[in-house]
């Protein structure tokens, strides 16, 4: 089934323990199509001003990612983002953040994207999130990600949102944050009092946690992964393998849910291992697959 | 088969953000020992002083364990911990520490245990382990703990004992110390270079981790407890009910190991839900089989 992914595309600079990136391709919908373009084309809705050095045509020529909805504004600037990791590498630091595009007006989503049947909506503004949906005529599956800034200066639009949205894909602090509780399974219940059937609480080196409003939990760690460089796009790499898994098999019960929470963290672990997006870029479906069934036998018991 | 544990005995004082516990039991072999005996008889071996208020007799009375090896020493006074925990349960911060007994001559091995099958040689001194450990005849399966001030300071009998033990429990952070290495995965193989056939990492409310010198490595979740009241204790109760698990199964293959492991997770969960010996005195083997079934769903797919 068809996958839209709205969210951003940037210009990053990232500074890890194991070296640093400058001026690389970043940004959620870029994480999230190449993740999931592994299990199903992706319609990609992003802007980018004209100093952005990436043809994404490029980027994604082996990759069935539709470029429709990339919107290139001749007086804009892209989005850029700089940030740095210590040796814990679950700890960001952001050292700059210049929104340039991404605090324009949003995209219009084209025509022919119109019909999109799995939508994930990247962290941005709720408001943005919203009007962004409401232009998606009978989607099946929606999730959207958020942060604390929204959490915190936006709460009324989020919680608009949470009502039409399927799942929230979240950070464990960001969802402590929204529900206002330290313990993460309290947490997740008050979040899917919010409105979501489904949240999915990302604990970075922790793993992952999903509740379900009829009560259906699922834990699973992260893949051990014995290289990691660059934990930039973890999560929207996460979220691209989880949804385009969903669209790829149609299906949203909860054992699907599973078994795309499990793509996701594989995806996550192939992210990391390098810089910017070459942990993606460098593997191939076969290698999901392969590390997929390593993780379902690490788990098993 | 039979089941030895040595360690501490010892009157604590916790603070956790649920409350204040003083003088309470607590000590590993006490912990060890409780989640332990769900499964099989267990010999504790350790030492009190005079001024001890509790009577270990009326604290395992529904249990099965033997107290042959406990000696009460007339002149000298119990071992005391006092800490407390912030919001964070996973970071423990020590208030204070009174060796008292365990600063002395470690206790003998009565006659009666020295055909101990199954050994757990609980956090002290690697050379008093070792001394311990002398005096059991012909151990099937050994298992140790330690800590940082051992790996620090007493790193020369550490490396020994690794050396004569089959499995190394041990936390995430003392893991690191050991292998001077901050990836677990290459930590842990660092750690079975030193002698162990298994080493099993503790990562507090992330789960465990579980590595083989064959390669073989099993990930298993924390379970999501949703009371958290009193983290004291967790570490000793996952290596009771682990050490437990494999003594009453007479087995010690990697999909015993596993699934003694989660018995060990299982165990732990119960231990934090309550102050001191509570969370594990409140409940019934019928509780850990049914937590360890949910254990398994969760984590299944």
């Amino acid at each position: 089934m068809s996958l839209l992914v709205t969210g951003s595309i940037g210009i990053d600079a990232v500074k890890t323990p194991y070296g640093v990136s400058e001026n690389c391709l970043g940004g959620s919908s870029v994480y999230f199509s190449m993740a999931a373009s592994f299990f199903t084309p992706v319609r990609l809705l992003g802007v980018i001003g004209s100093d952005c050095p990436f043809d994404l045509a490029e980027v994604f020529a082996d990759r069935d990612v539709d470029l429709t909805g990339l919107e290139v504004r001749s007086n804009s600037k892209t989005f850029r983002w700089g940030g740095s990791y210590q040796d814990d590498m679950d700890d960001r630091k952001t050292d700059y953040l210049e929104l340039n595009v991404l605090a324009e007006a949003a995209p219009t989503v084209p025509a022919g994207y119109r019909d999109s049947e799995f939508v994930f909506l990247a962290n941005t503004a709720p408001a943005l999130q919203l009007q962004l949906l409401e232009q998606v005529e009978k989607p099946i599956f929606v999730a959207a990600d958020t942060m604390d800034c929204w959490i915190e200066d936006h709460l009324d639009d989020l919680k608009v949102l949470l009502k039409k949205i399927d799942c929230l894909v979240i950070n464990e602090d960001e969802a402590r944050l929204l529900a206002a509780e330290s313990n993460l399974i309290k947490a997740a219940e008050k979040i899917l009092d919010m409105g979501p059937g489904v949240v999915i609480i990302k604990k970075g080196k922790s793993g992952s946690l999903m509740c379900e409003t009829d009560g259906e939990k699922f834990l699973l760690p992260a893949f051990p992964a014995a290289e990691v460089k660059d934990p930039t796009g973890a999560g929207d790499s996460f979220a691209g393998a989880l949804m385009g898994y969903l669209a790829q098999n149609e299906k949203t019960d909860f054992a699907s849910l599973k078994t795309a929470v499990a793509c996701g963290t594989v995806a996550a672990s192939f992210a990391i291992a390098d810089f910017s997006l070459k942990g993606l870029t460098s593997i191939t479906k076969d290698d999901i697959e392969s590390r997929l069934k390593t993780l379902r036998k690490l788990t098993n018991f």
